[in-house]
This record gives C-alpha cells, structure tokens and sequence, in this order.
C-alpha cells in the first residue's frame, strides 16, 4: 500500500520505517521538506537529528504534508496534537476526502507545565475534531495509548499479549486499519465504536504518563483482561 | 481492623460485605440510617433494595456517616463521587483526622446526559480534592478502575492478573491499603505516586466505560504489561 506518515518525530519515523519494512511504500510528510531534512539537532524527544535518521532511511521519501497525502491510499497522522488540525489542513481536505486516515496523535497540552494536560478532554477528542474537519476522511482513533516502539512491535512485549483500540465511523476503515495492526504483531485489536470513543482512548493518557513515572520506562503496555 | 465504609449503593455493600467476610468490624456509614434502612425501592444501579440486602447481612451494622467515622480505623469513602466531599464532611474532619481513608469514589457528573463525563481532570481529581480538605486524612485513591465484583474477588478473573493502582501522599497509608488489596485477592498493587496520580486513575474512566459498552460486561479489568 502507498501510505503517507504525517509527521516527523518518533513516532512518525517509527511508524515510517516500520510500515516501509514491511513492504509498504511509505512517504512522510512534513511541513517544510527542506528544513525538516537539514535538521542536526536532536529531536526534541530525544532522537537523532533528522537528518541523521533519514541517512539509514533514504528509502522512506520526504515531501510536503500536500504532496505525501496526495500520493497514498492511506494517511497516518503522527504529527504532534496541537499541531494535527493546521498539519491535515496544510495537506487539504481534497486529498485527504475518501481515504482513511490512522489518527495516532494524542492531544497534549504543554502550555500549564509538566505533566502535560489533555485538550479536548470529556465531551470531545481530538479525533472527532478531525472527522468532523474533514468530513469525507475516514478517521480511526488508534495506536495512541502506547510508546511508538511497541506500535510497531508489540511482539517485543509479553509476545503481544496487550491491548490496542480502535475507534471510528466507518467499518471498512476500521478493518483496513486493523488489518495493518495485526501485520505489525498486534494481536488484541478492540474495536471501542464511532469516533466518539477516541475520548475514552486519549483520556488514558494522563494515567500513561503516571505509570511512566512510576514503572521508569515507557515499555508497557494495557492488556484489557477478560472472559473468553 | 474496624472499617467504616461510606456509601450504600453496589460499591459500599460490596465492599463492606467483602471486608466482614475477611474478619474486619464494618459499618456502613450513610446520610440518614432510618432511611436507608427502610428503603425497599431497588438501588439506582439495579441492586436490591437496601432493606433486602440488609436482611442478609445484618451483622453489618447501619449509621450516620459521624458515628460510622468516629467508630473505626480505617474509612472507605464509597459515596458518588459528587456527593463525596459533603459525605465525608458530615462525617467530621475530627473523626476522620489521622485515619487511612480509601477513596474508591469517581467524580462522574452525569449533568450533561450519558455517557457521564469527569469533573474535575487534568490539573485535579476527586482524590486530591477530598485530601485537601481533610489534611489530616491519609488519603489513598485505589479501586475506582474497576467493577464491584472485582474490587472484592479480582480470582474470578483470570485468577487475578491484572492491576490495581494505589495514590496517596503518606506511604505507610499505601501500605496499609495495600495489605487490604492482596487480602482480597489482588496481586498486582501499582503505587502510582503522591495524590496528584489520582487524576490519571480517575480520566482512565472515560475508557472504562466505553470498553463496558463495546465489550458489553463491566467484568474486565486493565492490566499493565510490562517486565520483570
């Protein structure tokens, strides 16, 4: 499948190489091409320079947000949270109508200090901010509950014996999608329902982060134990 | 021990006929004991009318929440999470002074219509307000992540594999509370941090609840995969 990673961090490069491993045509998207791939500092996550990374990776394209979106059948968005709404804008609604789109971003809010806060929390998500801004999109909610390392192999934990939740409107998407989590070793794949669900997924968050502090990794994982 | 546990509805019945099985003193502490106890209408969550339940455990005695405090060791506060502060109020903060309360209660405002929404998240919980308030209290938020049932019997799943998570400013607190936790059953106490944790047990309920309605059985509980 030709699939469009939006966004250039841990996360997007994680998901990038990942999806490229497995025989996908992979393009990451980015604001500004030119100075994405000049980038020598470090990630603000901590990761290698870009321009490092991209050295062991020149098989993955970088093109503009528009570009990559316009070439792909399907989208990833692992751009960060508040950043989502302008990066899906800047790839435009045109090019992102029909096709689905793997929301993996989380809506956190650094502005108050460390940990960060969730915005929208309870009544909304950032999920159903972007279906409802790019209405013939389809967006499935997923992946945002864990660190990008186990996204992409979860088998490196307990052999995959956790959880990851879908949440999306349109059924045939959630399949697509869910068909993919399972090609990356993903065995527990949870369907939560519409896109309103993605609030009960983004609102973990907060409890992600404390078992962070409390564990000192970020190696872990929800497995939803019950019957059957 | 003599444990108070405040509250009637599924969670303080539960919970108070789980602690006398094990041999504790308890006493269900409520608003208005003669009401309570004459009250043959069923529960609001579709339990028995107290006075039905009651018949069956009449060695678990029925006070106001004062006296129900005054008398005992250890407080569970099993109240809806928004009438929590004015129940443990009307239990005094005198009574409840130096005392280990386990606050199991969620903040849900079901104001907005269902699903109920959190009130407060993100810069506050129910746990740190009701330690706030009552700063002699040993507050440790635990157990408001999961059904009743498994609150009391977490063997009749999976023989227990899965999490419980423990907030609380005072460690010797925790560790009381955590005793009680594996004498019911439980194997695997996660002690989250101070009292500020409890904002990420708290929002994981938005999760919970839709995971109740995808999975379609509130007997399922998270577990925290990781090593070791």
């Amino acid at each position: 499948m030709k699939i469009a990673v939006l966004g250039t961090g841990t996360v997007g490069r994680t998901l990038a190489a990942a999806f490229s491993r497995l025989g996908h045509e992979v393009v990451l998207g980015t604001r500004d091409p030119a100075e994405t791939a000049g980038r020598t500092s470090p990630d603000p996550m901590g990761g290698p320079p870009f321009k490092e990374w991209h050295a062991g990776h020149g098989h993955i394209r970088l093109d503009t947000f528009a570009a990559a979106a316009g070439d792909c059948e399907l989208v990833v968005n692992a751009t960060n949270g508040a950043a989502s709404l302008a990066a899906l804008g800047a790839a435009g609604a045109a090019r992102l109508a029909g096709k689905v789109l793997m929301d993996v971003s989380n809506p956190l809010d650094f502005s108050q200090g460390m940990p960060p806060v969730l915005n929208p929390v309870n009544t909304e998500s950032l999920g159903e901010r972007i279906q409802r801004a790019f209405p013939e999109t389809r967006v499935v909610k997923t992946l945002n509950t864990m660190n990008a390392g186990l996204m992409v192999d979860p088998r490196r934990l307990a052999d995959a014996d956790h959880s990851v939740f879908v949440s999306g409107d349109d059924a045939e998407a959630k399949k697509i999608v869910t068909g993919l989590l399972e090609s990356l070793g993903h065995r527990d794949v949870i369907d939560l329902g519409d896109i309103t669900t993605a609030r009960g997924a983004e609102m973990v968050l907060p409890l992600w982060l404390r078992l962070f502090g409390a564990l000192g990794t970020p190696d872990f994982n929800f497995k939803i134990v019950r019957r059957g």
